[in-house]
């Protein structure tokens, strides 16, 4: 497929991150108004609200867009996804007969605040890369017993906290918390030393389901994509998560960029996941290519200075897609809503630049990073802005998933000293 | 506080559930009639939709009780809390000016469906019973290794699932999932043959909150509690839960009584957690009596037989208070909000018939209980129905919960099967 042609000029930049290929959802406001859903072309927002009261977009009898959430639109289901995936191509296409309706809706991108493009109903957080896993395993048990015996078996997940899901921009606030070092004798009450960002991607569930769904009826469910950043205080980790797992550690905040690009736009992009070392049983068999090849990045900046680039990876790293997360989610009757949020587990590739965690990258904080600033970092320190960048990169045209941004501000002073 | 006569006779019995000190809130129907709010009083329910649209209840600008779940009043905090349990009390007790209007808006509690009291926000469960969890621990680790080193510092918690909470009276599917015995060679794909319960208690979360609270303010932000059934699928659990928790053996279903029984209901009941082995640090230090006295008891009855009592505990036998877990989930910053419910954890008391869980009652199916109906259970069985049962005993009153019950259903045909 090659770069489709808009009358929004700045969208048909081979670079740029928003072409009529793309048509991402999210939710933005300027100045005084209320946030409202849009839609992403070149350096412009499509005002949906404003679409559907001039009836250029009348594609189901209650309105759709008269609330700040994709989530009205994800219940109508996959045809209606499709159909307005339609509408917006003819409205936005280079010769459309509606230009001059839809130019005055269009706001420029300059001048949004971009909110979260959906209510999240839950959050999942799986563990789904096998060079994270082995290289986090590797420093806790040793290289043998790096992976963990249902690893190649599973997708491992945990519940995460949804209402710590913020928007791309959220300043992080480094927690405090309950943690013992290893050569604490007891456990002590302080601000988290080891915070640390995850790569991922988020995958946003469509559709509501009851029971268990297979591995192709997950994919039809997952209406899009986002980038997310899974923020993780390592020490708090470390002491709380035997036996059932991070709970405080994960639970600051998990960012995400404000795009949701749809599962149609990545359809030129699809690919396999790797070979497999021991066959899948049929829950979560795979049925095709579910993975994405998907550019990913991680830039750090101190405060007030430029970014280093300190990781480069790839989607297509990944064991499982989220298509067999979703369908293990949903073995055990698990029922799952439109506006679940499915994290893939931090990416990580086969070679140290392609480390998706500052855990990781820094072997727990015995190689420190040296940023072009020159200066070092293990985890990260007060004031530095973590992004995450991510793009499909066609013949001729770029599917862009806007940064997930966050910096991190100074731990609050002891909220509990008396 | 002795009983509090009201001109509804019923409640006026030692022995019954619902006497004018109780005044717990459910959702109901009946009929053809959507779900509303009610108020148990006796062998009736207060019609609260009813008696807001009637003028008997007006204590906001905006109706509390146009919607079918409890959620807004918790939005409205303590005071108006407070306030609504003064009114229902003057309207309810012997001798109220408003009993002629209050009456037609009564109905018979054996006509109506109970539902969901609150949409779930989201749910939390905490491991936060020592005995349970040394029982537990013994079992998989030894005696020597039986509580995990963070377990006497903090309560220990994973996120569950809040879209797989139901009310009691719901049928319960028996799960299929990957799992993997000890005489395996390797993992296969089954129903679950080690279904269990786990006997809690739940605390509804009745604010919001943005950052880190103290255990006082956690206490003043529960807005009641709940039986709480936690449906466990013992062996998909061992095989998944390392290392990040428990996942699909927990998201089958999660049942709780209909009644939301409030803490100003529970205020005499008010009791101390144990004795402190190691001293608690600042952020969960007990600061005052925030358990509570309430006799619980499980009974398990085969399909179409009577039901035989199989444990009987105290919810006072909990290490942490739901206080305590409440402040310490809010330690990270992770944002609590009204609705979210938080399983206490399965209480179980030092002897073996006070134990909260078929896992330890038959010590891993190793002793296997014997019914008053001669049947033998490790595990449950397809068509067994489990109850849970609560009451505070005052001097001259009850203060009941409703029954927190299930039937498990056999599981689904292969639902993979091609």
């Amino acid at each position: 497929m090659p770069l489709m042609k808009s009358w929004v000029a700045s969208a048909n930049d081979a670079a740029h991150p928003f072409p009529l290929n793309n048509l991402p959802y999210g939710v933005f406001s300027t100045g005084e108004e209320d946030p409202r859903c849009g839609v992403a072309i070149g350096d412009m927002i499509l005002d949906m609200q404003a679409a559907e009261e001039s009836g250029l977009i009348a594609l189901t009898d209650e309105p759709l867009f008269e609330v700040p959430y994709w989530n009205d639109l994800m219940d109508e289901g996959p045809a209606v996804w499709a159909a307005l995936r339609n509408r917006l191509t003819d409205l936005l296409a280079k010769g459309s007969a509606d230009q001059a309706k839809v130019e005055p809706l269009l706001v420029p991108m300059a001048d949004a605040d971009m909110h979260m493009p959906m209510a999240v109903s839950e959050y999942t957080d799986f563990y789904a890369g096998r060079h994270h896993a082995t290289n986090v395993g590797t420093m806790f048990r040793g290289a043998e017993n790096a992976l963990p015996p249902n690893w190649l078996h599973i997708p491992i997940g945990y519940n995460g906290r949804a209402s710590s899901v913020v928007v791309s921009g959220t300043e992080v606030r480094r927690p405090w918390g309950q943690l013992k070092g290893p050569n604490d004798a007891a456990p002590r009450w302080a601000p988290c030393a080891r915070f640390d960002i995850e790569l991922e991607m988020g995958a946003i569930v469509g559709t509501t389901s009851d029971g268990p769904i297979t591995v192709q009826e997950a994919d039809d469910n997952i209406f899009g994509y986002v980038l997310l950043n899974d923020w993780s205080a390592r020490d708090i980790q470390a002491w709380e998560y035997q036996p059932l797992g991070p709970f405080q550690a994960k639970a600051t905040a998990t960012s995400i960029s404000p795009w949701i690009v749809t599962r149609a736009a990545l359809e030129p992009f699809r690919c396999d996941t790797p070979e497999r070392e021991v066959e899948l049983l049929d829950h979560i068999k795979d049925c095709g290519p579910m993975l994405y090849n998907i550019d990913l990045e991680v830039t750090m900046a101190p405060e007030g200075k430029d970014a280093t680039t300190i990781a480069r990876t790839n989607y297509n790293q990944m064991y499982y897609s989220a298509a067999q997360q979703l369908a293990h989610h949903s073995t055990s009757g698990c029922p799952m809503n439109a506006g679940d949020l499915l994290g893939s587990g931090t990416i990580s590739g086969p070679t140290k630049p392609e480390r998706g965690s500052l855990l990781e990258l820094s072997w727990g904080g015995k190689e420190p990073l040296t940023l072009d600033t020159g200066e070092e970092r293990s985890f990260i320190a007060d004031g530095d802005t973590l992004t995450l960048k991510g793009a499909a990169k066609g013949k001729g045209y770029t599917i862009g998933f806007g940064d997930c941004t966050g910096t991190v501000i100074a731990a609050l002073d002891d909220p509990y000293a008396r």
